[in-house]
């Protein structure tokens, strides 16, 4: 450690004996909300740093992998995806992604803490600029009472923009909440959710099929995807279908997509849909 | 910081401001060669970890990622690989992959430092469980000059399994070299090379493909993969082609392999083709 000059911010998992830090110039925010302590660091070469409850969340170097992974594979399958639903997602990343969308008509989001959206507003001005859209309305709730009291059949994607399984994001992993998502979904819909590093934690991953399987969703996959930021590099979406087969996206719309992306494409998402050997063995037959 | 307790080897990429960190019980080995410091230690859940001039090679958990992607692309890309060179590879873990390729009749290992096979040996017994094969040949020697003497158009597959671009290694990323290996490569022929993570350094990316075309060779293409060992959590392999289209690869063939592998299979391959928007951007028009 003798080389680790200077202040450091470091993730931690302990599971894992593995920790990943970025250089800091300062911080720039430290606020302690009614659910998480929320930081905001100024690095040396990442940008801004979110950081909640000590795990790294964003950083304005290369949050566009995961705010694009968690979007657009989702709303490319989608056969016409009017009606979205984000939980969590409150650094309004995804939001943004989902709003290139144009068939897209209206976005609701619910994320329990209103300070990340605040402090994203302010630190990562970049993700809330489309939050002045007339389709987007933000709902500042549990997202897990906010899906019980959903009508059903009424919501044509839903994506679970979470947190790591502790914390206030606990409930979104978990069986009650998943249920709740398929029955709040159209048929032909789909349920996208964040679920983790499979290097890391496949457990996680395995319970999160487990749970997509005991709702009565007819496919399910993994999407694996670089994530510099967390610790171990990479992290999955995984995708959930009521009646669509997931590998039939919309291809050639998302081939002539009229908007920009820096890492998602229709090649990167058909690639993405392959599954390593270790994922198959893990997460085939559950 | 407060939460790293215990003892902790980093490594550090300074010009990103980027630190990744393993947790250890203790150190098996620490040995000065006449190329680099050697040091090998045991991590609490990652197995035995390699650490070369304080860069992290690989671990017994993950090393699999990497020396499946360095070999079964350039080799299920080949119509006929039969004549293989590994550049590098000290640990031998890649040599054991090749060789899991019936048709390959003869591979020969060039690796500048023979401590590295030696504590591989030690410490990594099962990469180096096919170092018997009648088909291996050990050079321990220079592995630019090497190739600078070697026969033209002799070879049907070269894999450079390089340290990154500092010490030793820093030939291996050079016109010179680069413009060797096309000679030395039989028509048809495939050149594989380790070139570091297109989110950390796509400078030395450029270059490698920039020297690549300058060599003469008539495709090329970076597969991003995960590597949770590296600092930011994946790494490319580049492939440039002698007259082949990369894009067609024996896609049955790999489909249909008699081998085991943990991450690679020919949905894999063909997803590692897929480019993500930044790297085409980069890369595309050299």
């Amino acid at each position: 450690m003798s080389k680790l000059e200077g202040d450091w911010k470091f993730e931690v998992v302990e599971e894992m004996g593995a920790a990943f830090g970025l250089k800091i110039r300062k911080k720039l925010h430290d606020e302690t909300t009614p659910w998480q302590h929320l930081e905001v660091y100024e690095t040396e070469h990442w940008g801004n740093l979110m950081v909640l409850d000590d795990i790294f969340m964003l950083s304005s170097l290369e949050n566009y992998l995961y705010h694009e992974m968690m979007s657009h594979p989702a709303l490319f399958t989608h056969p016409d995806p009017k009606t979205v639903v984000i939980i969590g997602g409150g650094d309004c990343g995804t939001l943004r992604e989902v709003l290139k969308h144009p068939e897209v008509e209206s976005v609701t989001q619910v994320d329990i803490d209103e300070a990340v959206t605040r402090a994203s507003e302010r630190f990562f001005p970049e993700l809330c600029e489309s939050n002045g859209d007339a389709r987007a309305t933000f709902i500042f709730d549990d997202g897990v009472k906010w899906m019980r009291e959903a009508a059903s059949a009424s919501v044509d994607v839903i994506i679970v923009d979470s947190t790591d399984p502790i914390g206030p994001g606990t409930g979104l992993f978990g069986k009650d909440f998943i249920a709740d998502c398929h029955r709040v979904l159209k048929d032909g819909g789909i349920l996208v959710g964040q679920s983790e590093s499979p290097f890391y934690h496949m457990e996680i991953l395995k319970n999160y099929h487990r749970a997509i399987i005991a709702a009565g969703f007819t496919d399910r996959r993994s999407l694996l995807f670089p994530q510099p930021v967390y610790p171990g590099g990479s992290i999955t979406c995984t995708l959930a279908s009521k009646g669509l087969a997931l590998d039939r996206f919309r291809e050639a719309d998302a081939a002539a997509k009229a908007f920009k992306t820096r890492y998602y494409n229709a090649e990167i998402h058909r690639g993405a849909l392959a599954q390593p050997e270790f994922m198959k063995a893990a997460l085939g037959a559950l």
